[in-house]
């Protein structure tokens, strides 16, 4: 009988250790891996568990699932990086059908040759921005590819939550009349990335506004329970957001430019690279759509949560067979906003 | 006022088109893809709500969250490819923490010019399989990265489950004196993707296991609801499952090597290879660790399944305080089953 090699292997070196293929095989390095950084950062009592899922307890309501790829460049940006980024993105997503985010699962793809320092940076905003949250990653999935067939790291999570009750919105029920809200600034986040891309500095540095909205929803949805639609204005920005909304609803709206808020430093790095704010992602920023006469309570209640206190009615929802998003300038001309314009921003997210 | 262009666009080609990365940019073309392409397959009540994520009827009981990303190489290979096997790996997972599994979620990385008839192609398998195991795919996402920043295709899905009342599986549950029993043979997926990728052909080409699972499962924990422990044999192969459950239940094992069954095909192409099946994935294959005294209803119960027609009675849980599976070789020498040993294969799924 063999006396098996390495049974007491090393700790990982986290400071100048790199991922390599044996990190994604099933075997020990990959058990190791999970343990001593996966683990070390993220551990909870579900995860704990070991197994190939979590067992959660009962939940009652109806029930929300919300997923998302996060391929964001670069990995680290101004104000935030890809694993604070990918809990921010899908919470987001499950608290904008007005759901309470439970739990949150997480699956990597890693590049070989990946500096593990880099990965535990990673795991370490990702397990940061979780606790933040409330809402554990309750399980998860490590797979490592050859170097070259991955850009360092990708990031799926999906998010698992309850629907409030008495809480109906859709992006479908957005109806004439309604009051359109932002609860603040747009194009942080896609000119944050931009200007860490190109390398641009500006006075005062444009930095992304990623950040777990559920709390402010939350407090939204107590205060309005009547609205309709809830969105967070991610890829495509402002612009395909409200677009898509016009088609789910059979709706027009008319926005008015001068009540959109837009950073100074934001506005200039635009005007810099061609781009339009509208058409910019935000990782922190919803639109609310509500009935006229809830419009001023409902601004009320984002501007009283320290991630809304900038937000603004923008506009209302009309009639329009051609599901138009119609915008009154700033020099009180008009024009379309269409989602066709502005330049496609790959990997922003 | 603009009128915008291109109000009416062309159907995209799925016979001779790319993925760009407009598709993935939120705008038009994004929804465009999602509607002609993700849809037209995977189409259900709750995809159609067209939100960020999907509401579900409430679920009475535990939940369990499970899952996977899917990075194998190549996508199409003998019995399966990416899309089928992105849903198999997901509800196996589910289903072998004891749970009946209710829905998916799916996120895509796709490669700037990725062929939109292999993405096709993949999204209809996914869906085949989704309808075969009567769980539907109820929300998703996509992302488009540049050429070479990923290998064609990317899939990340989870599931969620309801637990079955009752029913208490863990890896760390084995118990000293458990019968080990698996579902049949072993390392037809692993040597069906080695083989493609290597361009071996043999007299019978081997084919991959890949299937969902949770049928068989459940006929087996109404039959034996007191399993013990339940693992789909992935990465690894069986070798490093039964480690892992060693070491979760402070236990040892052995085997029987003469018990496990492997098809000629496998056995001589991993001989040619260098390889031990013990080491090669499975992706339609559980172990079952139960007490000794309902192995044989157990055995019975995956027998009356048509994947678990040549299950077999492998050996049994002992005490270890170093957590060895041993086995006891066809020779009727001893050896240890360690799972450093074996070669990496990468990307088996």
């Amino acid at each position: 009988m063999n006396t098996p090699a390495l049974r007491n292997i090393r700790s990982i070196d986290l400071r100048n250790g790199y991922v390599d293929l044996t990190h994604g095989s099933g075997g020990r390095a990959m058990a190791q891996l999970i343990r001593e950084l996966f683990a070390r950062h993220l551990g909870n009592p579900y995860l704990a568990q070991g197994d190939d899922g979590a067992v959660l307890p009962a939940a009652s309501g109806r029930l929300v699932l919300a997923t998302d790829a996060h391929v964001v460049s670069p990995l680290f940006f101004p104000g935030g990086d890809i694993g604070c980024l990918s809990v921010h993105g899908t919470l987001n997503d499950v608290a904008v059908m007005g759901a309470q985010p439970l739990y949150l699962t997480a699956s990597f793809i890693l590049e070989e040759g990946f500096p593990l320092a880099d990965l535990d940076r990673i795991v370490a905003s990702m397990a940061q921005a979780a606790r933040d949250a409330g809402v554990p990653v309750v399980t998860g999935d490590t797979k490592v590819v050859e170097r070259g067939k991955v850009d360092g790291i990708y990031i799926s999570t999906t998010g698992l939550g309850v629907l409030r009750d008495g809480i109906a919105v859709s992006g479908a029920y957005a109806s004439v009349g309604d009051a359109i809200l932002v609860s603040g600034r747009m194009g942080d986040h896609g000119m944050a990335i931009m200007s860490a891309r190109e390398g641009l500095a500006f006075e005062s540095p444009i930095v992304s506004d990623t950040a777990s909205l559920h709390d402010m929803i939350a407090g939204l949805l107590d205060a309005v329970p009547t609205v309709h639609t809830l969105r967070d204005v991610t890829r495509g920005g402002l612009a395909a957001t409200l677009n898509e909304i016009c088609q789910q609803s059979d709706v027009g709206m008319l926005l008015e430019e001068n009540q959109i808020p837009v950073s100074s430093s934001v506005a200039a790095a635009c005007e810099l690279l061609g781009l339009d704010p509208l058409f910019v992602a935000n990782e922190g920023k919803i639109i609310v759509i509500c009935p006229p006469e809830d419009a001023s309570k409902a601004l009320q209640a984002l501007q009283g949560h320290p991630l809304g206190r900038e937000a603004s009615l923008v506009g209302h929802v009309q009639t329009d067979p051609n599901h138009f998003v119609q915008m009154r300038t700033g020099l009180g001309g008009m024009r379309i906003v269409d989602w066709m314009s502005g330049d496609q921003l790959p990997r922003i997210c």
